[in-house]
């Protein structure tokens, strides 16, 4: 995404035919080749207007961000009406839970592997296995967290 | 989310203030109570006349899935405007990315631990483990092809 460089209408403007006008608010994010195709996707998902309300009621450091996350979004619910970008939430929900299934089996046969070994490698074993199980890492808390967020939204 | 049944107008022509007609296409999923405030949202994000005529090329039996994705994405767009559900995404994403290392630590582990097995012991927990480490289990596979389509949108 480049600015429309003072030649002719950025890619939101081009799209829409009309003037691009010096400040558009678009023209920073959507040059006039590859931004008009993502121009076109976030104007029929989200409509020009409210794009553009949106983006003046970001702060400027914070609107290509924006920008790239309304295309993404638009991009996906264009490919897929009926999920958008929300399939792939599902998709790395699920991924996430057979992770955390496969970590769990992982660790259940680490415990069954240090009951074969002799006591002083066990205990090693069983240290340093207990300081690298950080809970922050159990992905399943946070898929909970989104199902219930996702729940909440209903 | 329930069909306005009849009596009042639904939670989306309710807010829209205006007159809910037979057959509308909100009324199976906007309630005049909380439907209300989800269509609220979708208002401010998508726009009523985006979102039904989104809505009208889904066919009936997946449009309440469609609601359901329109609101959760619109819920997560008022919520943080910059990020909107994306940062759902980006959180899983890092999630599974660090879940992975984790997973990756522990197999290291196993592999350690087997080495101080005697012999019989040994190939057998090598077996178990090879036979559950499913290839399609490996969530950086897809947080990588996540990562490419994120990039290719733009």
């Amino acid at each position: 995404m480049r600015s429309s460089d003072g030649g002719g209408p950025c890619g939101a403007c081009k799209f829409l035919r009309r003037k691009c006008i010096r400040g558009c608010v678009f023209a920073p994010y959507f040059d006039s080749e590859q931004g008009m195709a993502h121009f076109a996707a976030v104007h029929k998902v989200f409509g020009a207007s409210n794009a553009s309300k949106l983006l003046l009621t970001i702060p400027p450091n914070k609107r290509l961000e924006t920008v790239v996350t309304l295309c993404y979004e638009a991009l996906s619910r264009v490919r897929d009406p009926v999920y958008g970008c929300v399939a792939h939430i599902f998709s790395l929900q699920q991924q996430a839970v057979r992770l955390q299934a496969e970590l769990a089996y992982v660790q259940a046969r680490i415990s069954t592997l240090q009951h074969h070994l002799p006591i002083p490698s066990q205990a090693e074993a069983s240290s340093s296995v207990c300081t690298t199980m950080d809970p922050s890492l159990h992905l399943c808390h946070h898929v909970c967290v989104l199902d219930q967020q996702l729940d909440n939204s209903m």
